[in-house]
C-alpha cells in the first residue's frame, strides 16, 4: 500500500496532468471505476492501476485526481493510435480544439459509423481527461487514428449544399474543422456539403453535433444502399 | 469606479454562483464579452453590467469570476422563461442533470427547430453559467419553458423503432429523459422511435446528440412536407 506522497507511480499520474508529458510518454490516465472497467473491456493492459484502500491511501490518490475527492481507481495505459484505412464512413477533425467535442465525436463515431476519427493538425489530446471522459470510454474500443484521411472527403462547411442531397459513395470521410474558423482554406476535399440551418438562428452547429448529425445522414444512407 | 469587494453587485454576481440563488432571484449572470453582445442583440436588458476597469477593478471582478483570471464583463439579467407552445418541432427533457447537455440542446434546437426547449423535473439550471456557455447565447434569442410539451410527443429510447421510418406530423415534440435512466416510466408518450446504433458500439447517443439528430431528422421532415 503506498503511502507516501514521492511514491513513482503517483508521480507520474501527477505528471500525465500535462499534454507535453502525455505526448512525450505516450501514456493516459483514466480516472473512476467505468473508465477503467472499459479500458479493460477493450483488452487494454494497464501500465498502472491504483486502487483507493487496496494500493493506495485514498488521501494521496485524490491529490493526483483530476476529479477531486473520493476518487476510487486511477489507471495509467500506453496511448493506442490507429492508422487511418478506408471504412464505409468516418470522421477526420482538423483544429478542433475543445477536448470535449473530440471525445464527443469519437463516442458519436464509435455508435454511428463504423471508421475512425482522424486527427490532423491542431486538435486537442484525445487522451486527455476531458476528451476520455466525453468519449465515455469509446476511446478504448476504437482508438482515433493520426494523418491523413483515405476516401472521399466531404467538407462539412456552412452554406454548403444540404449534406442530405449529396451523391457519395463508400469510403467517404466527414471532414470539419473548428467552429471558428472551419477548414484550413487549402483543405483539399472532395465534395462540400452543409446541415441547413434555420433563419435566423445560430450561425453554426457546435462541432460535435455537426459531425454526428453528419454521422447519421451519411451512416443511414450507407446501410440504406449497400 | 468599484474598489471594494462589499460592493452589493459584486457580491450578488457571487451568490449567484449557486443555483439557490439564482433560483429565489430569478437572475442570471453571463460571462464575457460574446455573451453579454447576444443578450444585447436579443434585446434583454441588463440589471448590472460591470466592465474591467471602467465600472470596477479587474482584479475584483476577477475574484466573483467563475472563468478566472481576464475577465473583462459580467452581466446579470433576469431570468426569462416561455411557456410551452404548439410548434413543428420542439424538444422537451425530462431529468437531464448536465448543464453543458441542456445549454447545448438549446443552441441545436435555436439551429434547427422553430420551437422551444421545454424542461421538466430534474433538469439542470439553464441560466448556470456552464450552460449559458454551452448554448452560445442561445437562451438569449430563444429562452426555455418550464412545463408539459404541447403536440405530439416522440419519446426518444433505446431500441425502439428508427425515427427515420416513423410517421409523425406537426406539432411534434422529441422527448428525451437522462442518458442513464431514459424517461420516466409512466412518462405519457404518443410514440416510441430511436436512434439506431451499430452492434458492437456504446449503448447510447450522448443526450445532446440525440436531440440534435432528431431534431434534424424531424426538421428536414417537416420542411420537405410543408
Amino acid at each position: 500500500m503506498i503511502t507516501s506522497p514521492h511514491n513513482d507511480k503517483l508521480k507520474l499520474i501527477g505528471k500525465l496532468r500535462a499534454r507535453k508529458h502525455r505526448d512525450r510518454e505516450g501514456l493516459l490516465v483514466a480516472e473512476g471505476e467505468d473508465l477503467v472497467a472499459m479500458a479493460a473491456a477493450a483488452g487494454w493492459e494497464e501500465v498502472a492501476l491504483l486502487r483507493a484502500g487496496e494500493d493506495v491511501d485514498p488521501e494521496l490518490l485524490d491529490r493526483v485526481s483530476e476529479l477531486g475527492s473520493g476518487t476510487r481507481v486511477i489507471g495509467v495505459y500506453r496511448q493506442r493510435w490507429g492508422a487511418p484505412s478506408a471504412a464505409a464512413v468516418s470522421v477526420y477533425l482538423d483544429g478542433v480544439g475543445d477536448p470535449g467535442n473530440i471525445g464527443a465525436v469519437i463516442r458519436s463515431a464509435h455508435a454511428l459509423a463504423d471508421g475512425p476519427v482522424v486527427l490532423g493538425p491542431g486538435c486537442a489530446d484525445p487522451y486527455s481527461p476531458k476528451a476520455l471522459r466525453a468519449s465515455m470510454g469509446s476511446i478504448f474500443a476504437r482508438p482515433p487514428a493520426r494523418g491523413e484521411p483515405v476516401g472521399t472527403r466531404v467538407a462539412l462547411e456552412r452554406g454548403a449544399p444540404p449534406l442530405a442531397g449529396v451523391e457519395v459513395s463508400p469510403p467517404a470521410v466527414i471532414c470539419l474543422g473548428s467552429e471558428r474558423d472551419g477548414l484550413p482554406a487549402d483543405f483539399p476535399s472532395d465534395l462540400r456539403a452543409g446541415i441547413p440551418l434555420r433563419e435566423g438562428g445560430p450561425d453554426s452547429l457546435n462541432v460535435a453535433m455537426a459531425a454526428t448529425v453528419a454521422l447519421y445522414e451519411l451512416g443511414n444512407r450507407m446501410a440504406a444502399h449497400g
